[in-house]
């Protein structure tokens, strides 16, 4: 008899992401026709960490790393983060590496970190926590780290991104492999909430429930727990399914503007290096509004400061030519026309 | 003292919009260095239709209408369409006849239509409506017909298209003009819902709420009553704004990447109209399954059956060849590999 399906749904989730993380760091072979060969290394077993709050979708993720790893050849450790945030976060912290041990990964370690203020708790909680990852990847030379995030965080994120109106990248959500070198990956990205917790109930795995999960002053647990059932009780039980293709179709459509983007800007820019509004203006706008934007980024503007509506007065600069005077960006930016040229500079 | 706010503005948006149709419908002027002046003709005054329910979004419209047309030489009419959906619908509509003529609209006239099944209640209304919109504009030499969508409804549009996680085109909402030749302006789209019942109320125009609107028995009504309201509860009050700034932003990227697919399209096809995988596997992901999209409609597949999933099979063709057989699409279309040719046509 074979396991559970929701065991064997997250087993295989894992698997194909050990596979891909194998294919990624393979040692390149000797070189084809080399008639000395190398000396013989043997190589190291890659190490795969997963990070785990002990929550129910990074024990269910621990759980089929722990299983899936050694038959693949890959040591799996673990890397829980003490956020300091709750009273007694340090023995949760403690206790989520016994249990980590306990399922066979090894090494295990518990980081505590110091969350800032900056972009407000969720932000600043975030940064922390990745910095933290970061080091310990860095620390133990990981191959990967593995994050639990499923589909319902995905759609959670979308509509996140929605509310912002920043146009599609911000609706794409988080990728599947992100980071320096493609150091994390989203096995359950695919993978509904509902089945990680599936998975701990049959592995009689015990998972801890973040009170702020549910603590509606967080805008996550807010959407998680209202907004979202309101949609889909709108919408049909869908939605969260057809978030998550948004974010993979919105990422793809982003990646192909942009580097339609990048390939353009070199051809709207006169020798001096400044942008020609003639050549702008026979652009599509999706395309034009992209270099502008990287214009302004490049030139000092905060990419988190800068909204649609900059970006669309500037355009306006090149498609609604008035006479109008210079336009004030984010960071002292200032944009302006200048014969027939777009002047983009800290001001 | 200047007209109250919320009227001030719906007649902004409106003489906005007056002014593009005459714009766009200008009579060519005589080629420049004639000798000859042309024979001259008198032209006659455009007519602009409005179309509308007697509800507080198009009574607002068909008031602005009035109010500013005449300044602009414009003659202004109005239809209503009776759906015969409801007991009195008749009565209805000619009453709206009535008001409509009240407020200086000529001419005026209501249109009975039959409403078909096709699609859903919805969409078979809209089908409907929109035939008759068509027919009345023709019969009239109408220049244009304005529609009485608000940002709001457009916020809805939005979260409806993102439901179907079909990717952006379907997230880009309604145009401001849209219909052959342009026929259809929406000058409401960036107006809230509120702005345009205030301008009523502060008009003392009458206005009926359709009994549909708040029928939870429809989509768009419990998105409304419910799932829009719960996600302003989870995300802030911006949720409305954001998303109609989504639909433009994400119109504008689907218009561009449309493009791109429509240019490539050539490029990646042999002498003998074939599409060449490996010049298809060169492309972006997201041109990619644009060409594919398109070769599968061409081929007799029917838009509206054909979802993003189809697509992505049709794709693993190029992008995971392992031999794998034909693929059946909607429409009795079928898509294989052949000798490194994509083969797609109705089977």
């Amino acid at each position: 008899m074979g396991p559970h399906p929701a065991v064997a749904a997250i087993r295989l989730a894992v698997r194909r992401v050990l596979h891909d993380i194998l294919n990624d760091h393979r040692p390149a072979g000797p070189p084809t026709g080399a008639l000395v060969p190398a000396p013989y290394t043997r190589p190291t077993a890659p190490l795969v960490l997963v990070a785990c709050s002990g929550g129910a979708d990074s024990m269910a993720l621990a759980s089929a790393l722990a299983f899936e790893a050694p038959r693949l050849g890959i040591r799996a450790g673990g890397v829980t983060i003490d956020h300091g945030l709750q009273h007694g976060s340090d023995l949760r912290a403690a206790e989520v590496v016994l249990r980590l041990r306990e399922i066979g990964l090894d090494p295990v370690e518990s980081t505590a970190v110091t969350v800032g203020r900056d972009g407000g708790p969720e932000a600043a909680a975030r940064d922390a926590r990745y910095a933290a990852l970061d080091a310990a990847s860095e620390r133990h030379g990981a191959a990967a780290v593995l994050l639990g995030h499923t589909r319902d965080d995905q759609a959670e994120t979308v509509l996140l991104g929605l509310a912002r109106g920043s146009g599609i990248r911000s609706l794409s959500g988080m990728a599947a492999v992100s980071g320096a070198g493609g150091r994390y990956r989203r096995p359950f990205l695919e993978l509904d909430r509902q089945t990680a917790r599936k998975a701990c109930l049959v592995q009689s795995l015990p998972v801890w429930d973040d009170p702020h999960n549910a603590d509606p002053a967080y805008t996550r647990s807010r959407l998680r727990h209202e907004g979202l059932p309101a949609l889909e009780k709108a919408l049909g039980k869908g939605v969260v399914e057809a978030l998550a293709r948004t974010a993979q179709l919105s990422r793809d459509d982003a990646d192909a503007l942009d580097a339609w983007a990048r390939r353009a800007e070199d051809s709207v820019r006169d020798a001096t290096g400044l942008l020609e509004c003639a050549k702008l203006y026979a652009l599509p706008p999706a395309v034009r509004r992209r270099i502008l934007r990287r214009a302004a980024i490049e030139a000092g503007a905060p990419a988190g400061s800068l909204f649609a509506r900059h970006i669309e007065e500037v355009d306006r600069l090149i498609t609604g030519w008035r006479g109008q005077g210079a336009i004030n960006l984010p960071g002292k930016v200032v944009a302006q026309r200048q014969g027939g040229r777009l002047v983009i500079r800290q001001g």
